[in-house]
């Protein structure tokens, strides 16, 4: 992936639109990958995102004893590593081996950055009052990643059960809005 | 619209792919309506789903006095009053009637149902621990409609600036999960 670095007040941008993504987790030398829909943005800058883990994820341990984690998103050419990453866990399984995803040294954090996705936020944990009702945990993007080469990114959107919409075109209206 | 009675186990499917979303609210009988992108599923059954809603929006107060609203959702055709919606303030205007939206009685809150819209969720506000710190509310949908005519509902997905993402093809692939 060709990385550039990313304004912090546009990564709204990349994160309102619903994709799937690959969030990456590290842990005693060892890092960890999850699948995840369930997030939103919270604040434009600093950009906080909200996301929500089940505590049957071993990512949600990871995030809560390092408070570092790595949101990476993927499009369709990744599909099927994406619903594998889902349906296996980081207990049993290196799945960056298993799934032949390439880690790649993140600047702020110590969870990876997966190379063969097209942007990358590297995230710290700022928030987790609502974790043990809700899971929901907010994290504060620290530094954000994009591969310019990707104009119309193909970004995977879950429909449950194994199916996802694919980002289709792209529509510009005048608005008075970001 | 054609609607019919959508499961609640299933209203993950509706909002996981990250739609923008026309969130209806009513106060002294007046109804109101704002587009809301900041959005994510928190639990599947009973269906919670969390949001932010700017303390800047005439909704913000609507819905912590009402503690009812209804999410609808919309698709390609309906871009313009979204856009419409978003660049407006219900305290100074009647956007139903501005933007051509009809507004239609739910059965479970005050707030309305928009026609126009392919699927819609009536929700009560049962978590506002986080509303004065992060804008951000947690619902629990009560009710969901959606016309099961509309097959690949072309839902509109925000890039920011006036840009949307049009829902594009669907793929299905072999997944364990839901």
């Amino acid at each position: 992936m060709a990385r550039t670095s990313f304004p912090l007040s546009q990564v709204y941008r990349l994160l309102e639109p619903g994709p799937v993504v690959l969030l990456t987790t590290a842990q005693n030398g060892r890092p960890n990958v999850m699948t995840m829909s369930w997030h939103t943005m919270i604040e434009f800058e600093p950009p906080l995102v909200g996301c929500v883990i089940s505590d049957r994820n071993h990512s949600f341990g990871m995030l809560q004893a390092t408070k570092e984690c790595v949101i990476n998103i993927p499009t369709v050419e990744l599909a099927q590593k994406v619903v594998g990453c889902g349906n296996t866990s980081g207990r049993k399984l290196d799945k960056f081996r298993r799934f032949g995803l390439t880690p790649v040294p993140a600047t702020r954090v110590a969870a990876p950055l997966i190379d063969e996705c097209y942007a990358a936020l590297e995230c710290r944990l700022v928030d987790a009052k609502l974790a043990a009702k809700y899971c929901f945990f907010i994290l504060e993007v620290l530094k954000a990643w994009v591969d310019r080469s990707k104009k119309d990114p193909r970004t995977l959107h879950h429909l449950g059960k194994g199916a996802f919409m694919v980002a289709g075109r792209t529509i510009t209206l005048r608005s008075k809005k970001k």
